[in-house]
């Protein structure tokens, strides 16, 4: 500490407990770069597109609301033929900053995780080969495609590129704590810094740091303590097949995680209250105190950032030729 | 038309035989006047917010999608639970151009229409208190409510007025054959103006007419050649009492009908061209040739005009009071 109140002094700037350090354990979130706008605006269309689902009733919006903190707020999703999904919708804002994409990290990239939910039977339950079919029948969308890639053949690829091109752009600066890691030391009170403090002090930042407050690693669900899951899944074990992975989860990101309960990846924890005090028991061995856990919820609330801002994109219409939505046959 | 050529002639206009006429029994789309702005921001709000239904998955832009001609195209709409719904979505597209609301126009306006859905049971399956005290209990919208009203007590009364005002911005001006009426000539094609000559001249006009192309008045699905239609709407009778009223429905607009698909009160004609083909034989007695019908579908696809552009709504989040939503109980 000594170092950097020596060197704040020398810039004439007031000097707290809590003044900004370069060796905060969590970061500003980062502009995004190189970003192809064109490939954005085609994945946006793609995004809020329900013709994706075999149902023409689900989109990518419909789970990963961007409405609502990139969720959709429920305990488990809602699927094809109003199936229940087996885990908690994680959210899309900041998604590009995971270290790999769903709880179980079983893609490596967003557009690997793009193409899942379209082919999966209990999620938009189509098929890449009909979501193609749909999409070359609409020459909006054909012509689309080939002034964005330059070549006429569509396929699962362009567009799974076009999603998690639009999904990079779906992060959210400028939130009062990225401001004061900015040097504004008044975007947050006394009172939320002191949330952080214990937050840092707590050992929370051992696993939620960096510019994603979490993201960035897998770690057992209950490290303390058991913790007793709602549903089936097993974690990162389903990907690698070691027992030793079992009911190990990405840690999630906590940048507006005001907006993205229910918590966990079974959804049971439905306040941050809840899932502080359980976090706390859990996974540090340690019961916080009612002011504790309100200060350090405090704090939480303080990361949430620039939501999304964009014109609600128009789709192209289908055509005569366009395979037809089959929401109830099956 | 002696008088029009003259009047025209002496402004120096080109004069050609499908010249605009002040006696077209189509209009342009009037600007929307009288709009209380901070109503309408907070209806765009409610309009987008799946919390006013049990699940918390369904919004009224679920099934009156505005990225999609204010439509779900389905058939019939998917409703809580996956229940089936009896009936097509019509579009919220210049809506309050309509004499009543609903198919059966059960409806006198669009604050009385917006109540139905939120406590109908096989579409969001909330109830009025319910909805409510959502809204109550989420601070950020308590304030804009009172900001809005000027009152603290918030009612389905202030909650569809919102959602209304909303919706009465959502008109589509400015389409080709809007600039053509107001006398851009160039505006469509002769080939598109000669399917406007068919369905003036075959007396599609007699319903489809005025400023929305329809929605100012109740007919009877086949007049000449009985219908057989899917489900069992029974139409205004089911308002009126009336046996005359059997099958009598609300003429749709034809604003945006290119986006509007699937057809009629059941969905039925997945097609414009099966639509007009079967208009003409039940409604009219008369066979278009697919030459004649060619020319009225481009006719028809000149309706479609600006349609809504707004920032997607960012939704305030729910709090630890407010009721959960009940995706998977019933």
């Amino acid at each position: 500490m000594k170092k950097h109140v020596t060197s704040s002094v020398a810039l004439g700037l007031v000097v707290t407990s809590f003044m900004v350090s370069a060796n905060e354990p969590i970061e500003t979130i980062k502009p995004v770069k190189e970003i192809n706008l064109a490939q954005v605006e085609l994945g946006k269309k793609l995004y809020f597109d329900p013709r994706l689902s075999k149902s023409g009733f689900i989109s990518c919006n419909s789970c990963h609301n961007l409405s609502m903190g990139g969720t959709d707020n429920l305990k488990t999703s809602i699927g094809h033929n109003w199936q229940q999904g087996p885990i908690n919708a994680p959210t899309v804002l900041n998604s590009s900053l995971n270290l790999a994409q769903f709880w179980d990290g079983r893609a490596a990239d967003l557009k690997a995780q793009a193409g899942g939910p379209i082919a999966n039977p209990g999620e938009m339950a189509s098929s890449h080969t009909l979501a193609i079919d749909v999409i070359q029948s609409i020459p909006q969308y054909v012509r689309e495609f080939k002034q964005v890639f330059g070549h006429d053949k569509v396929s699962i690829d362009e567009v799974t590129q076009a999603i998690a091109e639009f999904e990079k752009t779906l992060v959210t600066p400028n939130s009062p704590f990225d401001q004061w890691l900015m040097g504004d030391k008044d975007a947050i009170t006394e009172y939320e810094l002191s949330g952080y403090a214990l937050f840092k002090n707590s050992g929370c930042v051992a696993c939620h740091n960096g510019e994603a407050v979490g993201g960035n690693s897998f770690q057992k669900m209950g490290v303390v303590e058991a913790y007793q899951a709602k549903g089936n899944a097993e974690g990162l074990s389903a990907v690698t097949g070691k027992d030793a992975d079992r009911f190990k989860f990405k840690v999630p990101t906590l940048r507006n995680v005001e907006l993205t309960y229910p918590y966990f990846h079974d959804g049971e924890a439905e306040s941050l209250t809840e899932a502080v005090d359980l976090m706390g028991r859990l996974q540090l061995g340690r019961k916080f105190s009612e002011d504790e856990t309100a200060r350090i919820v405090a704090f939480l609330k303080t990361l949430t950032g620039d939501q999304p801002n964009f014109q609600l994109p128009q789709l192209p219409p289908s055509t005569d030729a366009t395979p037809k939505p089959q929401p109830f046959d099956s």
